[in-house]
């Protein structure tokens, strides 16, 4: 069985905070070390969005335009998160905003968009990285 | 069940131009925007090579020789396709110069010399890329 | 004697051919190689702007707004030279489209709007870049 | 003449606001945009260290060792800047945290304990970036 | 069905030979080529380690924390080859060091402190890799 | 004043030992730390060759064809270097293999053949580089 994939890269400049306000701040500074500093720190988010399909639209010879792909994108994700502090923003009320959790939440926003979208990953900086992926 | 993959990355240098000539010139326009610009316009394709095994070379410990596949892919579509304008190209009559389409494109010709080839991925910008895979 | 320097990347995506109109095909095709194929070939162009200044803008604590700069590159390249060939664009007639051209070119239409621009440098491929620069 | 430099990247992630206290939220919202936006947003600093020198220490062949330069930027920076709210952090009092003031704050921190630093270049971005360098 | 995956990157300084003890040197230099030369060469490896998992830890809305990952690798890894000769160091006597077989070492290595592991992929160089999945 | 700069970018994989032969092994174990194991351990050198002029050649609108200057290097550089213990090499006997040695060495080596070569850079690792530059 043959298949397509597209990928298409963005990204966002957020601050954010690792805490669990089920936790003590003990327990927290433990776990999260210096994610939990207060105030917060931040991060350059390079997102890139995964589009899969068995067969290409016979117009176009292509699975989605990119140019549309970056539409859905600025509208759903960009304009909400970007230059923001993630932990206040729509999505992320008593979450946590790690990577994993963030592919997670932006997965599923987009997907109602993007009905072909495979895979949400996140890298938090150049060298660390999550991914979700429906299968 | 574990397997083994290899990855070698190559560039070339083409010209193209999205237009599907069984529609109008206002219908492509609408479809591809700027890359239906005439004359045509360009980009530095990265290709990444993808082979799998589920064992390697006893002799060599390698699936497969980083030059050797090196040497299929300049004879294959570094020697046809490299500077040149991708439309008039060998495999792309009658086609749409796509991402997605040049992967199917050059998988299947890479196919006939290297058997355990898995899949073949294009960057048509840094941030752009497309995949086709058989499994 | 200390100063300030900013820096800020672009991209366009053209086609383009090297050849010197006074030349014979011959000589042509012996100078340039393949970047002399016909009709053309691609690439993506990176582009970094160098701003430089003795002092900053006490008001902002920047030189300029790495955004303003973005509005002058969209407005007077980016417009004009993207998805384009670039021998027949604004600036190139009579020119051969080096990469070298290409900076001083740029240099001299973006310095009417950024005073103090100081260098413009063209990654023609990831290893191969030309700059002009005025001191 | 001639001369010998090293440069050592490093990385560091913060949230920051440009904010000029002597303005009102009108005139700070109107001069930096979304990076005036409350309470913060965040960025993955790269920060290029360059030390000139006209002839090498003749025991090791190098200008300093890269590991040594390490010592100084973790000690003198890393630890008092990363993963910290940098408006709120020394040096920046009173001052408007854009990538060219951080330039200069870093470089009279860095040059008491290294001598030979040439200039402090940092990247807010992948494609932003600014340099204080004095010569 | 969903899955999260973390990557992270790190990287080793070492210096192998390519060679298989039962071949004669014209057939090692025949297979091997330059990768063959004596006493030996070096290479700067990138190693990303992928962990894969259905669900998230509750208490910390991730797979492991990136920070422990490195623990594992710094002293699993980077203590033991890196600044090396491979060909001499544990896990790789009687063995060839090709990316594929570094690869696998690792991965059976790492795997005994990361159970979530899923793969080890290792670039030789920017444009050659090998990787080792368990599925 | 204007001037115009080219670049090209080459790599090359050697192993290397930093050892001053003049001194005791506690020493250089002291001053060099890791990269004094014994035997060796390697680097991909990324080596980036920088050339300047005042004007542009008439003919071709270029410093140098790239084509020229890495057909210059491949014989001065590549085919010497690449897949070698750099301590044994040309021009490195009783010298220390420094990144800043290997620059200046290059340097007078290349110069030869580029007269207007004006910097050569290499980077040891992707974060560590040294310059040598004659001005």
């Amino acid at each position: 069985m043959s298949s397509y994939k597209i990928q298409k890269e963005f990204s966002i400049c957020c601050s954010h905070r690792l805490n669990n306000d089920e936790l003590s701040d003990v327990e927290n500074q433990k776990l999260f070390g210096k994610c939990n500093n207060l105030p917060n720190h931040g991060h350059n988010y390079k997102i890139v969005l995964t589009l899969q399909s068995n067969e290409l639209d016979t117009k176009t010879g292509m699975i989605m335009n990119f140019g549309d792909v970056k539409k859905v994108f600025e509208k759903q994700i960009h304009e909400i998160y970007d230059h923001k502090f993630l932990n206040e923003c729509e999505g992320f009320i008593n979450k946590i905003t790690t990577a994993e959790t963030m592919c997670e939440v932006f997965y599923y926003k987009l997907k109602k968009k993007l009905p072909k979208l495979y895979s949400v990953k996140i890298y938090e900086t150049d060298t660390a990285s999550a991914e979700f992926i429906e299968e």
